[in-house]
């Protein structure tokens, strides 16, 4: 039988000795004073034991990893119409990137990149009164945790300098792909992305997606098609121009953020969450790439 | 000897026939308004007799052609400092382009197409703490007429609309290529772009770039170089995506704007103005075009 | 328990009378001559019962399917070291891109799109002496079938008429990423992509990638790692730009080729080939599709 | 009075002395053989005096200094006709670019970068039984000097590496621009950019384009509308990625080659001629390019 607390433990042992831990995001002002050594992983097992080592119980800045969460409620809330505004294909390019967007008339690649992930927090303003707080309260059920917030200062410093992303908001509304106001999406975008979450917490919130769209306590978030479709989308699109590499040598679908988190899901079985804010030069975790490496490689969990 | 009324002359009764006249701008909805069977002509021969046809003493939105004022407003105040911010190479593309912003960094291919224009205009915000006003001061002087002003319709309705622009200048921001914020940086660009004027004061306003930088009431503008070297660019990158067509077709120097005036110039003999409404499918005035070739060949005016 | 005889008769039956059955490629000549109504399905369910429907046992011309197998030789013979000449992203891009290659290079993006696989033949021109022979045995090994050849009328026809091939194969070159003449490389390429095969062999060669790398008849092509990479790079990159549409819709890995023919399988479960000439616009078979997504719709298989 | 001689001779001695000389082209192994110290200057005045300085009377590689002559025949030949298999826009980007060939469908972006020019010489190959003996005779009437040939060994260096013209002219012929085989055309194309000839003879070759289509011995090679377009092309697209530049320095018509030539114009007035070995980052001469400048500030010679 697998010993799950051996493999993290080791897991754990060995990174904290790497000295190479990427560099911090530092763009965003708020996220650049983040502590460097933070290291945790969070391991829940569907209808099994859990298991968290290190960090796994201290909030991080999710970021692009909200990009699911919103991806999952306009999904949910609008169905197969959405992919009239946003397609489903892997970008092959790095995750600001304007150009495709202009070549191919305003329609983002995917809804897991910027230019997607504001096309669908736009749907959102559309559906909801007050988008903020259903986005809210849609995470705190899918974790089944009401100690998740977001962060008002991370939210407020993206919205001051995060200029590529009026850029992308401003070229979307140009191709009438953007219903409300620039100033107005993206204020519920640098919200979403200042979502403040522990590896714990992720895990739990991403378990429907490993159980065919049921919540931990039992309710329906997605049909067991829309949940299998978001892994699908993950599973291409997930990681900006990592992708395929991930897909290569973890084998499983996953989100990352700047802010160092990253959940990988393999459906049935289990959700594991790693936390270490260095990246690589591709934008991904530098430890939590080679952690999800490590245990795949131990555990042999592939869906492939 | 050459009888230049008899060839506008010529020139103008044989376009008033010409059935397709091009479609009129309409992506700015004040200038959707414009009567689109206008049609002038004014040509002003330096130290020379001046002529003018058609609708040459009405005022019409002369848009991209404040490109070339901004420009000389800036190279003049600036020397060649300015090309630390923007190159003087031809864009081969389309006037709005993102993708080669973002592909050469935040530095603009050449200060004619839109992204290097609104870098000139954040320079000018940096220079002058009333920028519009002194904009207006360098154009009434430059054509020797004080009736030229903005048209703040057209103004605010770009301003309101110009999502593509907001695009740009965010992108500019985002490489850290613009100084000024961005409203504000627009909200002079989109001035400039507003200014209303005819088709003589246009001709009389280029005069100090055909006169080595000499303005008609003889007060030095530009130096000869400066002069030069803005026909130098107007010649290779004035007419977004159709420079080269018009180099070989016309072989002036020149600029054009989506509000169906066009500018030409030989150095030393001449200025000619034409202004009708209707663009052909690269943006510049389709009437425009004709005139220009036939008045070239007609007068046998080339610089190559 | 599912029925899979009455899944497939039913799917085959209902698609049969589809109007619409997409273009048959007309670019390379010998290709535009097959029967557009050939249609088969073949499915062969591992250490199971195996079920044929149609033109399950007519021979058609892989294609690109057959860049699955060149990368299976290489990646078996070469281990990680193919990865320094070519990546394992997907293109997000039509299937002959050149742009992206220059842009990268000369590093293709995978080994499914052309330049990736033209890097892969150049690998086996290198490793055998007689890689023609080579690739024929390895591909009768893995169907455990001697009855499938080259088609060397079509082999001789791409290799007069593949222009976009050459330009590639030289664009390689120019980067120092082929290590052998144009010519030879091209001439073996064309042969793989010219091997005739069935929807019964092909779902028997694909055997050891749904098997973890062990063959029908037991024997260990692949090791359990490099079958479980090939089948992520299938996943991400096997469908041109349509790559992530296919995971989206149908959730398995797999291969197209422009002869109308689609392999998919779902790791430890089964291994399903389609066959009908017609192909949609982004270049993938019309009805295949169509008949994978009732496939995998009516068996509940998906690997999310 | 200008005395062109003082001019020549003080630019001369001012820039033997300059250290950095700029790089020597080495992808042609025959050309990176030549001595990197050369340096010579030739002006042809039109109907007045010439001069000669340093090494004005050796030969060396025009290279894409010949494709002014194959244009100037191709125009010649067929007329307008002729631009609808390429266009007369500057291409913005660096001479060997497949990505905007590609974008465009096959149609190069003009004359004077070598995807227009392996398509001027399809023409000349579709046009003349022997278009070598044809070129060379059409070149010695031009220069009136019949001591002028080709390189064999360095057309048949770039023969056996040319791989980037290689990908072009396969990729014009999968876009049905090419009529002849890919070898025969770039057989002759290489042949064109192997003709050797002196500073002097190629000023004297340039001698009708800057006099409206008349040789030196009075015969009439071109319409001077034609040679009128011709310098238009020059300037717009002469030199690769600094086609601006050059027109913003140096304010003349004019083509460099990678073998150090550059022939510039000033039309009735003059043709100069400067050759130096090294190379600036553009793949211009890195001396040719500031003796242009400096002759043209000391000369005031513009056509702006």
């Amino acid at each position: 039988m697998t010993d799950y607390q051996e493999i993290l433990d080791s897991i754990y042992s060995e990174l904290l000795q790497q000295e190479d831990k990427g560099e911090i995001a530092d763009y965003i002002p708020e996220l650049a004073k983040v502590d460097p050594t933070k290291f945790g992983i969070y391991l829940n097992r569907i209808h099994e034991d859990n298991y968290g080592v290190g960090d796994a119980y201290t909030k991080f800045s999710i970021q692009s990893i909200s990009k699911v969460f919103t991806l999952a409620m306009a999904f949910s809330n609008q169905g197969n119409k959405l992919w009239n505004r946003v397609d489903v294909e892997p970008s092959g390019n790095p995750f600001n990137y304007l150009a495709l967007l202009e070549q191919e008339n305003g329609i983002p690649r995917n809804p897991l990149i910027n230019s997607g992930a504001i096309v669908v927090a736009d749907c959102l303003l559309s559906t909801y009164d007050n988008p903020k707080a259903e986005l809210l309260k849609f995470v705190r059920e899918l974790a089944n945790d009401d100690n998740i917030d977001y962060n008002v200062e991370v939210a407020a410093s993206e919205m001051a300098t995060g200029y590529t992303n009026f850029a992308i908001a401003n070229l979307l509304k140009s191709f009438n792909n953007l219903e409300n106001p620039v100033e107005d999406v993206l204020d519920f975008y640098f919200h979403q992305c200042s979502l403040e979450m522990t590896c714990e917490q992720l895990s739990n919130a991403f378990f429907p997606f490993a159980n065919k769209g049921v919540c931990m306590q039992q309710n329906t978030c997605l049909t067991p098609t829309q949940a299998k479709r978001i892994n699908a989308i993950m599973l291409t699109c997930g990681f900006y121009d990592e992708a395929g590499e991930f897909a290569f040598e973890v084998g499983l679908p996953g989100k990352s953020g700047v802010g160092g988190g990253i959940v990988a899901l393999l459906p049935d079985n289990f959700i594991i969450t790693t936390w270490s804010p260095g990246l690589n030069e591709k934008g991904n975790s530098y430890l939590g790439m080679l952690a999800l490496e490590k245990f795949t490689t131990a555990s042999k969990a592939s869906i492939f």
